[in-house]
């Protein structure tokens, strides 16, 4: 048997996105890979599971990588779910999930389905790590991300991560050289400022697209958004206990009557 | 030009959902309210947001209370930023979400379509609410709720919310006279442990079905878990800032290499 650790990739992007591709290449170099991921683009879906629809899973070959692969036509959350549950057969040593064409900093965490398969894999008790690259396009170039997807990803095997907790890693879209090293971040406080462009469609009725602004709030220089601006990879650990613990006493001076 | 807050009303189950129906008659009675909901049930969306496709609204008329109401095609966080960015003519005092048919405590939160609407609303700076009841059935009664519903948003307009948080509030399937009163708590340390029902299709293809059990790894008394359990309405401040604090000390001595 091997004593590789076993690594379930899986992004948001769908399986065949440059950026998974890049994820898996690394991956391979470190564990035994397992890739469940969603058979196409998923992305806006925040933390979602498919409850009321059924799941389709296929036994995938898309390189000529030493993973085995399978494509599934839920969301990231719920590729982590049946990886874990379902197709695996001993439990993962690390999930990890991207790299995701666009950024996951700051809010955009609440937002994403990379952060979502992370998330998932971190309430069933597995180490795990959402990737990132500012850029957008499809055609983004992920080699500056590599070595550090690899030290990232071996410090995670070697040390684990505190108990309800992952990490969400964002790269800034700089050529490697360009790159100054990793910050450890707290997630800055922004927001976007959608507008909603309406339309008319040919028969007559309204629609709107959504678009937006991002807006940085938060001058911080321990914030993502300030390492990302700075030249940094941003590493934030983030957690899944939502409660706000700094406000539990003020409400219960409240008259409920 | 009226005194009265401006009320926010939106949901995941959809906009006839008869959660949201009471959750209407209730937020009449304090304030002007505007209700924009999804035409459809969202259950299980998470924090999703509609970035590809277009976004349909029609203004309804449901039933004969005083508020205005739209019907939109979008996730629930579509709804709060449609409805605050585009058909609200003033700032929101106030953005209730819900009643949820089925809980929405401890790990649910964040699959949560209904707490997914109250946090966009929060991280637009707006105070909101999420409400849920712990019992699925379309045809659960909502009437323990309504003098509960009504005491907290009365509340949080007196009082407001601490900055960069959201309430999650979950009532005890009971009788009015069963229910012991309101407990501010923090979200307990649950899971799912999901099975995949795995069947055939009559064309010979495999599919899955997602079932689980919720289980509570948490028996703190602090807990929202506990305080259903035991009778009482929970209310969790949550936040949406996700950094876990008290992980970056830690992370700081990996050697990155």
């Amino acid at each position: 048997m091997s004593k590789k650790p076993l690594i379930l990739v899986t992004n948001d992007d769908g399986i065949t996105a440059p950026g998974i591709r890049t994820l898996i290449e690394v991956m391979t170099t470190i564990g035994d890979v397992v890739v469940v991921a969603p058979d196409s683009p998923q992305s806006g879906m925040g933390h979602a599971i498919t409850i009321n629809s059924t799941l389709h899973v296929e036994k995938v070959i898309i390189d000529k990588g030493l993973q085995e692969e399978y494509s599934c036509s839920g969301t990231p959350a719920d590729c982590v779910k049946l990886g874990v549950k379902q197709l695996l057969d001993r439990r993962p040593d690390l999930c990890v999930s991207g790299i995701n064409h666009g950024s996951n900093s700051s809010i955009n965490v609440i937002y994403s389905g990379t952060m979502s398969a992370a998330i998932e894999a971190g309430v069933e008790g597995i180490p795990a790590i959402g990737f990132s690259l500012c850029d957008y396009n499809w055609s983004a170039n992920f080699d500056a991300c590599k070595t550090y997807i690899k030290s990232i990803a071996k410090n995670v095997l070697d040390h684990g991560l505190d108990s309800g907790t992952v990490l969400n890693v964002n790269f800034p879209n700089l050529d490697k050289n360009d790159i100054k090293g990793i910050k450890i971040c707290r997630q800055a406080k922004a927001n976007w400022e959608e507008e909603f462009d309406k339309r008319t469609n040919p028969q007559g009725r309204d629609y709107y697209w959504l678009t937006g602004k991002f807006v940085n709030l938060d001058h911080g220089e321990d914030t993502d958004e300030w390492a990302l601006a700075n030249g940094y990879v941003s590493v934030v650990p983030i957690q899944f206990d939502l409660t706000a613990h700094q406000s539990i006493q003020q409400l219960n001076t409240w008259r409920f009557d």
